[in-house]
């Protein structure tokens, strides 16, 4: 059975606190969406401001292949507002909770219920498609809902829509009102469920399985407090999972990841690190049961394959690792072990674990190259001397000496701010010995203080287009970022010399 | 009815990519999961390491009131080690579906069901509390899995537990498999589930409204990929939602926002601002629509109470706003505006958002300064001289210059970094004239290259302790953190001059 996915990223999503976008990155958004293949794409508000109406009339003459729907009050002015903006199908709703109608509407149920009714025929006689929502759907009296839901159907609604407005639904209580939707309407019956206590994509499927046709869903499950329901989980949920009936989506799955971090870069919000689906960790292993399962047979620890979404499979050691993950990370740099080096490397790395200490590649093959032979990790380059200076009035500039290979260079640059120009410095000595560019650079939040931590993170990239990534902790952010890239070029180095001697 | 919580933060959440935690940080998690009433802890794997195995043995030594339970494969070997580090409750497992009997533990399902029985034997022999689980149960074969439990139980199990290895059990699959366990083995069953479809408490729930007894949880729902069922949002789940059946846990949801802090700051996983019950939005509100609706009722647009797990509601103004909740904002600071006046500052506001700008609250009081009268924020105190250098083999320190009400001064400090030696410097100064103190700085997440934006956020403290928070957003995080802190010291004055002005 075909599910349609209505996205609301651009209208609930954006109601994200701190989340403002401009109309310009709403119609980026938008584009990426109709690309991954969502059925509907609820574009904005356009009564809210100029703006929002601008960027909804932006997106609906883009010529998408997805419909393009805008929200609106149960008044005229409302729904003129998203015809104006270009639209041919309004999602109109009111509330018909008691709590909602008494203290936020100060209405009576039957004057939400002729609100509603008025709406979707003023809606119908402008030539719109209408969705109609009973806003706090979940927390509304049953008979009541059933009655408001009948009564648009009559008035002449093209879809209704089920919303969990505070995440109070259980699964069982979804599919009961759905099943009474679905009676009372005879349309298509969307959910549209909040993430309040973590049931959001549960309570849509339970809506599904009791005869919905479409969900609302947002990408990364953005919205407003807890979010939505994620596009991402839901629909790999409907297309994955062992349901007895068989469900389909027009999404495309492979684009996933990629649209995901596309949306969390533009509206600012980051993806947890066990984000299911798109998080970093959510293909990533490290305990070492896990890590020899995944080696032998990835479905031992894999739902489904990180490549179905887009991604890669991701493998990290440290405390909790065994010999077999930590192998196959060594043997991706080339470096072969015997079971003796093996052991004494894994020791050493559940010391410095017991300790708190991450294990980055880096120190991995630090460790494997002292077991090897190699005594500590071989610098190759050497930061002999370091200084950068900011401020008002003044040019953000560096100075960086270097020693590579016994040679000593010195680089001077300047930049946006002190640590671009430290950056740049380290870059000009580099690029000229050895073609390395930094291509990457990420700094991980600190709060508490000033004095915090900070976590800094390069990417480096040499002539072949090789990538290592290293990571740097410390007080002093300059300095810090500094001496990640230093590491990142040593650890670029010291791959290049593991490998060499495999080869030899 | 009373269900169990198992929390193992210290055991599935520790292997987290990324995640170590030293045996003083996790007895202090643990302290942290005692005082919050867990039932039962999941202190760590003790075989996988000696630190480890000291930690677990300080959490046992510790005397908590919540039982103390460790990891153990169905060896000796595993359950020795557990009996080593002072346990007295052992959680062994086992997998027993095909696809891990086949391509991990390479064993038939005899094999591990010899090894289920022998396991469970022993650790009995060794006075153990001992709970069984069957890894990857729910892609088990239902037949063999009834097998399993049944013959564990008659072989002494305590306890049984579900793991849902993978997460790609539906909650119908995970009520059918725990009425056949608890009918299999007449134990208590615990349900394990994990992330990685977003339906990990749901499934829980599940399996808690088929008979099962307790849950493993861990807090912020981390652990191995998308991690673990929640244990906030499966708490206040069980305790707050409209079953026919009344839930109730040990938990004191009053200490939850705190332990979620804790736990997030100690293994340096970010909590994401949509994560339900915990997150940064979690009761914040912004659109227009809502803030109304809360302002009028808190319940219209929030589940529960946010001073039920210990938080606060937080308001928001921005692109969507509308008039109530701007003027309930405008009324903290003691500002009072005619209706034409809201309506000109709403205006402006919608401008800024149309630009994708977020507005703070200094935006928002420097925008109704301006209608009020006030030409422009009144800056009490200009940066007009600031420069800073740090470097390898010097200190950190940092020149500032301030005109406070036409006077200057001159304030110069060093700092573990550019950064906090500029604070310092700022601190001298303005500590001397007013008492300000700024009382925490944090920095937001920024990545793609060395010059993209950061935001710095700072919360200042005058003598009265007062607080206000500013951001600032730009290149160059020192002169961006400084600009910040400028900021903060602007708007304390402007909110006292406010107010000075409305009881004038």
């Amino acid at each position: 059975m075909k599910i349609r996915i209505f996205d609301t990223t651009l209208r609930d999503g954006e109601q994200t606190i701190g989340v403002s976008l401009s109309p310009e990155q709403k119609l980026a958004i938008a584009k990426k969406l109709d690309d991954l293949g969502v059925d509907a794409i609820e574009a904005g508000f356009p009564v809210i401001s100029e703006g929002e109406s601008k960027a909804v009339k932006m997106i609906s003459d883009e010529g998408l292949s997805c419909e393009i729907a805008g929200l609106a009050r149960t008044n005229k002015k409302d729904i003129d507002a998203a015809v104006d903006a270009g639209l041919r199908y309004v999602h109109t709703f009111i509330a018909t909770s008691d709590i909602h109608l008494e203290y936020k509407l100060k209405m009576t149920r039957e004057q939400a219920l002729a609100k509603a009714i008025e709406a979707v025929e003023y809606g119908k006689s402008r030539g719109l498609q209408v969705e109609f929502s009973a806003e706090d759907a979940t927390r509304t009296d049953r008979e009541f809902l059933k009655k408001v839901f009948g009564e648009v159907a009559k008035a002449g609604a093209d879809r209704v829509n089920i919303p969990d407005t505070v995440g109070y639904a259980t699964p069982e209580y979804m599919a009961e009102i759905t099943r009474d939707t679905v009676i009372a309407t005879k349309l298509p019956v969307s959910v549209h469920c909040h993430n309040d206590f973590g049931l959001a994509v549960a309570n849509a499927l339970s809506g599904i399985h009791a005869g919905a046709t479409c969900a609302h869903v947002t990408v990364n499950g953005i919205g407003e407090r807890a979010g939505n329901a994620s596009l991402e989980e839901l629909a790999m949920a409907l297309q994955c999972l062992p349901y007895e009936q068989k469900y389909e989506t027009n999404i495309k799955s492979e684009l996933i990841y990629d649209t995901s971090r596309f949306i969390s870069k533009t509206v600012g919000i980051k993806v947890q690190p066990n984000k299911a689906i798109v998080g970093d960790n959510a293909f990533g292993h490290e305990s070492g049961i896990h890590t020899h399962g995944v080696l032998n047979n990835p479905l031992t620890y894999e739902p489904i394959s990180p490549e179905l979404v887009g991604r890669k499979r991701r493998l990290h050691v440290g405390k909790h690792a065994g010999i077999h993950g930590m192998n196959a990370m060594l043997e991706e740099f080339g470096v072969k072990t015997t079971e003796e080096q093996s052991k004494l490397i894994l020791e050493k790395i559940k010391v410095l674990g017991d300790q708190g200490k991450q294990i980055t590649d880096v120190e991995l093959l630090s460790i494997a190259s002292d077991v090897l032979g190699e005594k500590g990790i071989k610098r190759i380059v050497h930061l002999t001397g370091f200084s950068v200076s900011t401020g008002i009035g003044t040019m953000p500039y560096a100075f960086v000496k270097l020693n590579i290979d016994g040679k000593d260079y010195i680089g001077t640059d300047y930049g946006v701010g002190p640590v671009d120009a430290a950056l740049n410095a380290i870059q000009k000595i580099t690029g000229k010995i050895s073609e390395l560019k930094i291509k990457d650079y990420g700094l991980a939040s600190i709060s508490g203080g000033s004095t915090a931590l900070c976590e800094v993170t390069v990417t480096i990239e040499d002539a072949n287009r090789n990538k290592v990534s290293s990571k740097s902790v410390g007080e002093d952010i300059v300095t810090t970022s500094v001496q990640a890239v230093i590491d990142g070029i040593n650890r670029m180095m010291l791959k290049n010399i593991l490998n060499e001697k495999q080869i030899s």
